[in-house]
């Protein structure tokens, strides 16, 4: 019996998602387990929750940014602090779901992590149309289709749909994982969610 | 040569925080440092960092409750969500001070984990002045003086003072650690903890 993907919720904007995004399929694999993604819109659901960017607080800003380099290093993952910094991701989760939708989950997952190591080690600017295209480009996609996509109503409903569906699996942040139907929120749940998919609920 | 203290930021109300209290000791010990407790009003630093309890939030609430059990199991710590849920926590701080600045670091270290694991597995209400004598009168202290201590404008001012410490260290919430200058927020920083004490800064 094929055992249920782990579902695998990010904003392309959150630095702990990308950290995530570096390990998941390593841990999903050892335990004979895949991925499915889903890009998200952080703000949507910090809207619904009544919360900000953990930047956007008073005190909790500074810790943040050390915070990010140090959870990155501590997984050995390559990071850079972008600025600007938070993006408007939503160009770049549409041409996700259009990848997702016409070419299937491998094709979106590998421009998850090109978008995301792009954003975080080199600073590529995901909101501005030419970085993307740029970016798209580079990635091996048309990147002509890529903006189409990214301007198209179908796309923008699909993203929408994305966002009220993260809403109802309870997601308040990023990363977001539901393992057998228990959530698990944040990079740093790593260990739990390794336990949970050893030993079942704990 | 003496290596520095872990400084160890709680307030009595932080289910996190009751987590670590229960095992940064050991934790210290492994890498030959000793631990200095501060007890803190949260609510204060949630003033100044404009936040809020985690179960303050929609959506985030459900799944905090969820999870404080979760990483005390994870933890192997026993926990019994109490009710109410947050409470106030400055007459039991005060009585940390008291025992602190009178008997020394390892009294108020017991009555940290006494007070900790009286809310957190008992349900005893430590906001409660009746609830709270019996706590100290149990934990081997002299209830009445106990009793006189939160009450005295001397302990009044020595929990101010420590709140304004920590928020001079940069804390935000609980449980706050400072290692060697280094600032870490939360039970799940616990693996970085550690990795710094063994490794320095990473």
């Amino acid at each position: 019996m094929v055992k249920p993907a782990i579902e695998f919720y990010f904003d392309f904007s959150s630095p702990y998602a990308y950290v995530a995004n570096e390990w998941i399929d390593a841990l999903a694999a050892r335990h004979g387990r895949t991925v499915r993604r889903h890009a998200i819109l952080l703000g949507v659901a910090f809207a619904a929750a009544e919360l900000k960017s953990p930047v956007a607080y008073p005190l909790k800003r500074e810790y943040s940014l050390h915070d990010f380099a140090r959870s990155a290093r501590f997984e050995r993952v390559p990071y850079v602090q972008p600025t600007p910094f938070p993006i408007a991701t939503h160009h770049a989760a549409r041409v996700f779901w259009w990848l997702h939708d016409t070419q299937g989950d491998a094709p979106a997952a590998q421009w998850a992590r090109s978008a995301f190591r792009a954003y975080f080690t080199q600073g590529v600017v995901l909101s501005d149309p030419g970085a993307l295209r740029e970016l798209a480009q580079a990635s091996g996609l048309d990147a002509a289709a890529a903006e189409a996509a990214w301007n198209d109503p179908i796309w923008k409903d699909r993203l929408r749909e994305a966002n009220e569906q993260a809403l109802r699996a309870g997601l308040f942040g990023a990363p977001f994982f539901v393992v057998d139907g228990e959530p698990f929120w944040g990079n740093d749940r790593k260990a739990q969610i390794e336990r949970r998919l050893a030993e079942g609920p704990f």
